[in-house]
């Protein structure tokens, strides 16, 4: 059985060492992969998009477990979801958006901003509080819930425990909107969501969403979509991985050509 | 079974990932888990109290190497130590502090340093010196010993095989002293062992030995307790995942706003 | 059974875990090891050293895989290739090197850099051209081919698949030259391959190569052979773990003291 993680913790200290310790020491089964520890501290969008585009590729029952937290110690859920064949364990922020379908999360309108909203738990989706002292033996530090709540839920997940031992069911919780710019007619005003380690900036707008022979607005600059990395002689943009637009520049950063990043507007007409 | 790996290699190079090929070349079943590659280079002190703050996470019988290894290729012994239930392997440096009880390592004097000094092998631990040519079969490089010294003692032990199979006994090894202040009345006069990836200063004061209604002195600031990074306004300090002091910044870094760090004083009265 | 990533994927984007998803969902049992997914962006021939490193202290039948892919998405071969009883998958553009002997991959004459070059496939290594649409199910996308293509076909191999399941046999590919200055009388000229985290300088110089008393000229100075890194007092060069000279400074940074890096010519005499 996997269980993936994705948190802020970085790589410098111990922090997801001593998660997977915890989780070991219950499920020594269990073959633990980090998705990454680098996202930006406390950026729960960030961490919520790379999971959305991450999960699909674990096999079903895997637990995802996500851990960027800026309220941890408060009285905020503790969230564990039972969608799509796969568990999901984090606080309840947003971070775990991927666990709730698209449609059910909502889109974006033009010009807003990705905020985590207040949705009704939908058919089909279990989801609990975390809560049960017989999961969580230990003291529950006010600083690392990753090490003390999630690792000991998903270890429990993991070795085929049911969900409803964890705690009791929520009637609702927090996602993002989709992850995805609605076109409106002819035209999709999308947005960059993250820059990668190449300098490719990824956009919230889906291929399959673009109207005939796109144009693309970033930065002042118009681009025109290239085959492949290669086949680009200057900036342009291209299909990406998970099927949204990147920007990509060959050989180089888009980000320091362009001179944009996250947040930066981007339209497809 | 498990064999935990702290090191100052980075990940940029393929150091750490041969040593996996080694040990899983001899242990295939072994769990390797990294606990962080990235301890500043030959920061032996930070590595060693990062260990101390990470091996009790792990199961009975865990193998716990530690490679900050300034003096590799000179005769410094080579350690394998049993105690409290786990295996700890490394140089004879201070690195395996954690595998001695803290009253033994005894502690710091208010305004002293962090220094490793020799104690004799306390009762009921084991520790040899890794020496045995049938465990050690290759030639020993005299720059990465984690490879061919301390990953194949690491596999042995996580095998089953004993200590004394990996050398004779060792009377008497280099220890840090417990990374713990002393409470002098109601006063602890601390200090910053290691800044974290949020900017959290991670002090050696324990909350276990604070007095009543502790303010704290850092940097110049006068700091009060906070029950969670959110209930913060402003710097403050919590208690830490490990039971220790930190100093926090709400949504920012301590580090920076205070303009403190490693070796920084810090005053509990 | 064992799959090693090599990538320059970083680790800060899920690329390397999305990866380990599809590995591990058609071959739950296998144990995926990370080289290093930090080689800098597009550096094959980086990418292709240090494979040639690490791989032989892995099992036999383990599984390579290095994706350094500036190609992604053109009509380059995606190999798979078995040799010396280990397999390596990733892009015909020599950073597979490792599996061809360095006898067949010739040498780099003095002056000359690394470059890759089409070589014929020697007797008793067996490529193929991924493209098994039984192997490759999904569609496949212009950036990804690591998740797309080589994590599927790695997955296959360490299941005990055949190559010639993965696609058709190939009659020459590309490769580096050896990573290893010749010499030529008592002198070689080698140069500086990579600095690694500690500022050590890693050359291209073989010490089983090396004149009787040789002196090394780097960067205007004049050095000398330590036995360690803390029998130097100054820069200094030294056996490395690979058996390759590096040049080092005790208690600091070897790049930084000189003001060398990776191309810059080293002579030994």
């Amino acid at each position: 059985m996997i269980v993936t993680l994705l948190t802020d913790f970085g790589l410098s200290d111990t922090y997801a060492g001593v998660m997977k310790g915890v989780i070991l020491a219950r499920a020594p089964e269990v073959n633990v992969v980090d998705l990454t520890h680098d996202v930006p501290p406390q950026a729960v969008d960030e961490a919520a998009f790379l999971l959305d585009g991450a999960w699909r590729y674990f096999p079903e029952g895997s637990v995802h477990v996500a851990v960027v937290d800026p309220g941890v110690g408060t009285s905020r859920r503790r969230l564990a979801i039972f969608s799509g064949g796969h568990y999901f364990v984090g606080p309840d922020n947003g971070v775990l958006s991927a666990a709730i379908p698209e449609a059910i999360r909502g889109f974006r309108r033009p010009g807003e901003g990705y905020d985590a909203r207040t949705i009704s738990l939908p058919a089909g989706i279990a989801a609990v509080n975390i809560e049960s002292q017989m999961i969580l033996t230990q003291m529950i530090s006010a600083t690392f819930e990753g090490r003390d709540v999630f690792a000991p839920a998903a270890a429990h997940l993991a070795k085929g425990g049911s969900l409803s031992d964890l705690g009791p069911p929520v009637p609702e919780l927090l996602t993002f909107p989709a992850f995805r710019a609605l076109r409106v007619g002819n035209r999709i005003e999308g947005v960059v969501l993250r820059g990668d380690r190449f300098g490719n900036l990824i956009t919230d707008i889906a291929a399959v969403d673009l109207p005939p022979s796109p144009v693309f607005t970033v930065a002042g600059r118009s681009l025109h979509l290239a085959a492949s990395y290669a086949a680009a002689d200057g900036p342009a943009t291209i299909v990406g991985s998970s099927g949204l637009i990147e920007i990509a520049m060959p050989n180089g950063s888009a980000a320091v050509v362009l001179g944009a990043g996250a947040g930066d507007r981007v339209v497809a007409a």
